[in-house]
């Protein structure tokens, strides 16, 4: 059976005797499925099933597979690479599956389903004092399952790692139905292959992650927050080794900014120049602590030093929370700013810390070299050397536009760095991929995928350049 | 070409022919590897060949690959399952592979080859005040390969995690000789699957790892150790938690020893009662700090108030190295007292934490009904809820042992735990895999061993059972 023959009443009705009528969405229900958060991408969705169990998930992945019928799980619809969306396809949509299952506060580990929002998951470690630590500006929306799949990362993973570090066990259900239980809260299970990694970050390619054990951290009682300037990025790894050491890894963020992106902020937030007025580079630095210790005295500490050695030409430490939020909000407008004009190149690049000032002196030469009047920014999670170049070219010419995703990457790769740091593949990094990966790793990639799904039923054209 | 009739000069003058004579052992030449660690096993190497780079590595699998010849890589044969074991097989040694190829102070990143002793990479490491925080007993003789392969643990796992958490990027090479270099130094990096953790704990089933990027941390300036006598298990996530908080992630030693244990110690060595006298489980706890905040403070206020809520007995807190050494004796004579007598059955099981004082509860019942005159002893890296649980049958009856591991696995599976926390499967758990592991679990790994390996030339018949 095509996938095309079967636009009708018979799919509909036999996914409806999966999991009933009211799951399976076609038509004019799909809409919500039918473009990306970005607005890049646009799906023509067969139809939309809302499974609300595992064993749900697994007999519409049975079906699917039996019938060749190529299928996008989908969670929040957040992610910025294409990865969910769909030319024809079964959409299987992990929102039902929204049920926290346990949390533990003595264990600091909670159970949850696929479908939960990232900041649910977070609000309701609250109630414990304990915290969710993934932060990035989509957890109102995101879903547990794109973050796993995607193995999102943000603001904080200096401190405390990526979705991968966050979480200890999965469950998941394989192309053809089985359903593979390692729901193990363990943090030491040496029992063969690591096949929660495999699937963390696999973009829903050999099988749906349909819930997750995490590990929950203290909510910190404190913070110190500072903004720096400084004259060049060069000093990073230094300025960060030197708080880490005062601070015994308080660091959970250390987020860079570029001149032009300051001054960008200020011509929109005029008024914010009352907080503070640099016209350099700026770092911002947040220490925290669950036990109150005099962090903000450490971070002074550190700053005055980092002065003296003429690392830190200036600093606003945040003496409030409310000072705090207001620190936070010059990095918070990167969305704003970046796409406040199009046409605009951003990119998710990373590089090892201390090849990031040596990045950001080479790239503008680059991008001259193919529009003179190009214009740019660059804001960076520092802690990880993950940069998002934001170019703006003179003319709105698509060959152009690619040229400079090409030179990006290019130049990341190589400085021993990726093209692609936190948002993965999906569609958009395919090219990257094919010109970038290790070669065996591709074949590496393409021999796991066509084991275990065999068919190629899940998220097919993603991910692996063909 | 069988395995069996290569073992004359042809087999070995090939071998030369890639790698030099001098590199490839035959006969009495063979001996260092014709018996593991534990003496548990015993080996017939075909040959050893003992390559000195990656493209040498990639020579040897590449001959064996299309000579149908199996190859058993071998670090430094310190493993505890029998993982290096072989029957006429080729034995790969990574020994001459034992290049730092760099170290960065700044980055706090270094590259190193699969020989490599562990302790030599951390005595690089001490030269720029870094650390790389593996630590179990044969830190002086394991080699850096054997602990990818192995996911190796230990005592600081709680704080630094396990190898895995400690590895970047590695270098792997395919049983048909092609090079995987996924070697970037980032710590994101979402660039399609995550193969540099399906490399690591997978036993060399899929490739020979030959070089990997680590993290390094700053080394401790203070630590704050701490002996202390309980009544009940059943605090130790309390106990953990509130020392946690307090010190903002600050333990790196949460080590449990039973009554017994901490008895025989006494037995052993009667003179060190003069350094403690508990009769009862023990917790040895250590924190430490990068920046010589005041450890002591935190730790005696935390263990005061442990006291006042009946959680802590009794505790020494050590004012000086040499008594923080003296309280480490007692943790690091585990293995002496362990195998003091035989026959003995040693085990490496993990619980939730909540779970290991029930598990402590239950378990020796199980024994009795097994033997009514075994005795027994547990110590465990509590933090991770992982028990070295050790017993001596009263008999030396292998059915008897064997009843006594199974009960062991059972008891700790039962309670939502693993049988192998840190150890790995390689021989000896190959049974418990088989009836403990999701069994979609296995066909998966069944699949990708049969994906990369078709010839099933890498360390055949061990990790994944038939």
């Amino acid at each position: 059976m095509k996938p095309n023959s079967m636009i009708n009443s018979t799919l509909i009705s036999q996914l409806a005797s999966l999991i009933g009528q009211a799951n399976v969405l076609h038509g004019h229900e799909t809409e919500k499925w039918q473009s990306d958060w970005t607005g890049q991408y646009h799906s023509t969705p067969l139809a939309v099933v809302r499974p609300a169990t595992t064993n749900e998930v697994a007999s519409i992945l049975n079906f699917a597979n039996t019938h060749g019928l190529p299928v996008v799980p989908i969670s929040g619809n957040t992610g910025l690479s294409g990865g969910t969306a769909c030319n024809n396809s079964l959409v299987l949509s992990l929102e039902r599956m929204n049920r926290i299952r346990s949390l533990s506060p003595s264990t600091r580990i909670a159970v949850v389903e696929a479908g939960v929002i990232v900041g649910e998951l977070d609000n309701a470690a609250r109630q414990h004092d304990l915290m969710f630590p993934l932060s990035f500006g989509g957890t109102g929306s995101a879903l547990i399952g794109g973050v796993l799949s995607t193995n999102a990362g943000g603001s904080n993973v200096v401190h405390y790692g990526s979705t991968r570090d966050l979480c200890l066990g999965l469950e998941a259900v394989m192309p053809d139905g089985r359903i593979l239980d390692l729901m193990q809260a363990l943090p030491k299970n040496n029992s063969g292959f690591d096949l929660k990694d495999l699937f963390i970050g696999a973009e829903g390619q050999i099988g749906v992650i349909t819930a997750a054990t995490f590990k929950l951290y203290p909510h910190p009682k404190t913070y110190a927050t500072a903004l720096v300037a400084i004259d060049d990025p060069g000093i990073a790894p230094a300025l960060l080794n030197a708080l880490q050491d005062a601070s015994d890894g308080a660091v959970i963020a250390y987020e860079y900014m570029c001149e032009k992106f300051v001054q960008h902020y200020h011509s929109l937030h005029p008024e914010e120049k009352r907080i503070f007025d640099f016209s350099s580079p700026c770092i911002l630095i947040e220490l925290a602590s669950s036990s109150c210790t005099s962090l903000s005295k450490i971070l002074q500490d550190v700053l005055a030093g980092a002065m003296e050695d003429d690392m830190v030409r200036d600093a606003i430490i945040a003496q409030s929370e409310t000072q705090r939020k207001n620190l936070w909000l010059l990095r918070e407008a990167a969305a704003e700013i970046s796409f406040h004009k199009h046409p605009v190149v951003d990119t998710d690049i990373a590089v090892p810390l201390d090849q990031v000032a040596t990045y950001l002196r080479l790239i503008p030469s680059r991008m001259k070299e193919l529009d003179s009047h190009y214009t740019d920014i660059a804001v960076a999670h520092l802690g990880d050397g993950n940069i998002h170049y934001t170019v703006w070219p003179s003319r709105d010419d698509e060959s152009l536009l690619q040229a400079m995703r090409i030179a990006i990457d290019d130049q990341a790769v190589a400085l021993g760095g990726t093209f692609s740091a936190e948002h993965g593949i999906g569609l958009c990094k395919l090219q990257s991929m094919e010109k970038h990966k290790n070669c065996v790793a591709l074949e590496i990639m393409r021999s796991i995928k066509n084991a275990l799904d065999p068919n190629n039923i899940l998220n097919p054209g993603k991910t692996i350049p063909k």
